[in-house]
C-alpha cells in the first residue's frame, strides 16, 4: 500500500470517532477525585483511570478501521509493525488533568514511514478539536469550524513563547531556555499540548520543550504544519519520533530559534 | 448603613449582570488580533480594548445598583468613598488572554470595611462562573450548578500548588518559592485567577503569589473562604487589599505554608 492509497477521509473519521470515544471515558473523571498510580519510583507521574480506559477505546476504533496498521500508545505500548502507525496519548497533560486545568488533551497522530501526516488534539471539557489531514488543519467547537492559521510571526523579539514549565530545562539545557526567554516578548507556562494547538491557531508564536516522547508530539506535527507553521527537533530533523522540539509560526522563526538554542 | 442592611441578593444579581456585560465585550476580542498598548516603558503590560470596555460596562451596572458605593478598577482607578467598595479586574490574566489561553477571568469583588465578602470570577469562553456571597460559594456552567468545596488537604507534602510563573519570585522571594516547590507534591504554572478558582473547587490545594494588587485578589477571597479555604497575606493579615498572598484548602495548610514561607 502506498501513501496515495490511504483513505484520508477514513483517517479523519477514525480520528474524530476515537477522540469522541476517549472523551466519554475522560470527561466523567475530570475534576473528580482520582485513584493515582505512581509509575516512577520516587517521582510523581500521574496515571489515571482516564488514561488507561481512553487508550483502550482509541485502540479499538483504530484497529477496526485499519487492522494492519501499527499502534503506539503511552499506556499500552507498541502493537503491530507497519509503514503506517497511529500514535496515542490518551491524556496529554495528566498533571493538568488531575489539577482541574482544562489544558490537557487527547492526542492521536497518524504517521507514514515515521513522519506524522494527520492528527487530532481534542480538549473535550471546553469542547475543542484541532484536526489535520494532508492539506488542511481545522479547528472545531460546537457550530464553529475554521481553518487553523499560524500568526506568521518571524521575529524572535516579538514572539510569544510557551513551555509547560521552565523546570523541564535541567542541567545543560537551562542556558537554552534562558536564551529563548530573554530573546522573546512574552513567556507562558503550563499549557502542555494546548500550547501547540494555540500556535496552530495563531495565538502563540513559539513552543519549545525538551525530552518529548513520540506520543507527546506526533499528533501535533501535522496540525502545526498544515496551519503554516514549522516544527523540528533542535537538530533540524523531523520531530514525529519525539526528542527536543521547537514549534514556530513560520519556518524563518523556527530557523532563528534553532540557531539561538544551538548556540546557547 | 450596616452590613446587615446590605441586600446580598442584589449584590449577587449585580455581580452576575456585570460579569455578563463584561463577557459581551471581552469574548468578541478573545483569540482575535488585538491592539496592545504598552503601559510600562520597557516592560510588556498588555492592556486591551477588552479590558477597558469591560470595566466601563461593569462600573455602569454597579453604579446603577449601588450608587453610593466606592468602585476600584484596574483600568479606571478609584471613584467614590464608602465603607462598601467594588473591586474590579475586567480581564485578570491579560497575558493569557492575548495568547489565547482560556484561563483568564473577569474579577469583581465586593468589600465591607476593606474585607471582601462577595465576589465573582467569570471565565466566559469556557462558560464558567465562580460566585460567592456570605454563606455560599457556587460554581455554575450551563445547566450545572454546584457548591464549591476545597479539597480539605492539610499536608504540604501532598499539596498541588499553583503560581502564575516562578519568575514572579524575584530577588529575596526566590528562596520562598524554592521552599514551597520542594515541600509540595506537584507544581503548576500559568493559571492566573483560574488557579484560585480551582482551589475553591477542590482541584488545587495551594496558590502562592507575591505583589498582587487588590483587584487581582479581592473577588477571589470570598470564593475561597466560603468554600472552606483560607487565604491571607504572608504576615497573616487579610489579603483583600493585595500584597503577597497564600491561599490554601484548609486553615491548617495555610498556617503550615506561612511558617515555611516566613522561615525561608
Amino acid at each position: 500500500m502506498s501513501v496515495a492509497e490511504i483513505d484520508f477521509d477514513l483517517v479523519e473519521t477514525t480520528l474524530r470517532a476515537a477522540g469522541e470515544a476517549a472523551a466519554r471515558l475522560t470527561l466523567p473523571l475530570f475534576r473528580t477525585p482520582l485513584a493515582i498510580d505512581n509509575k516512577l519510583e520516587g517521582g510523581f507521574d500521574p496515571v489515571t483511570e482516564a488514561d488507561k480506559g481512553a487508550e483502550t477505546a482509541i485502540r479499538s476504533i483504530i484497529a477496526d478501521a485499519f487492522p494492519d496498521h501499527a499502534i503506539i500508545g503511552e499506556e499500552w505500548g507498541v502493537s503491530g509493525t507497519s509503514r503506517f502507525s497511529w500514535i496515542i496519548d490518551p491524556v496529554d497533560g495528566t498533571r493538568a488533568f488531575i489539577s482541574g486545568a482544562p489544558v490537557w488533551g487527547t492526542l492521536i497522530g497518524f504517521a507514514v514511514d515515521g513522519v506524522a501526516v494527520a492528527g487530532l488534539m481534542s480538549q473535550p471539557f471546553i469542547g475543542e478539536e484541532f484536526l489535520a489531514v494532508p492539506g488542511r488543519s481545522t479547528y472545531r467547537r460546537g457550530d464553529v469550524t475554521q481553518a487553523n492559521r499560524t500568526s506568521g510571526q518571524t521575529k524572535l523579539g516579538q514572539a510569544k513563547v510557551f513551555t509547560t514549565t521552565p523546570n523541564l530545562f535541567k542541567g545543560e539545557f537551562w542556558d537554552k531556555w534562558a536564551a529563548v526567554e530573554s530573546a522573546t516578548r512574552l513567556q507562558r507556562f503550563g499549557m502542555d499540548c494546548y500550547g501547540y494547538a494555540l500556535l496552530a491557531a495563531g495565538q502563540a508564536d513559539l513552543v519549545i520543550e525538551p525530552y518529548l516522547n513520540t506520543y507527546d508530539i506526533a499528533a501535533l506535527v501535522p496540525i502545526i504544519r498544515e496551519a503554516g507553521g514549522a516544527i523540528a527537533r533542535w537538530d533540524g530533523s523531523d520531530p514525529t519520533g519525539g526528542g527536543n522540539v521547537v514549534a514556530a509560526a513560520t519556518p524563518e522563526l523556527l530557523e532563528n530559534t534553532l540557531k539561538l538554542v544551538n548556540a546557547a
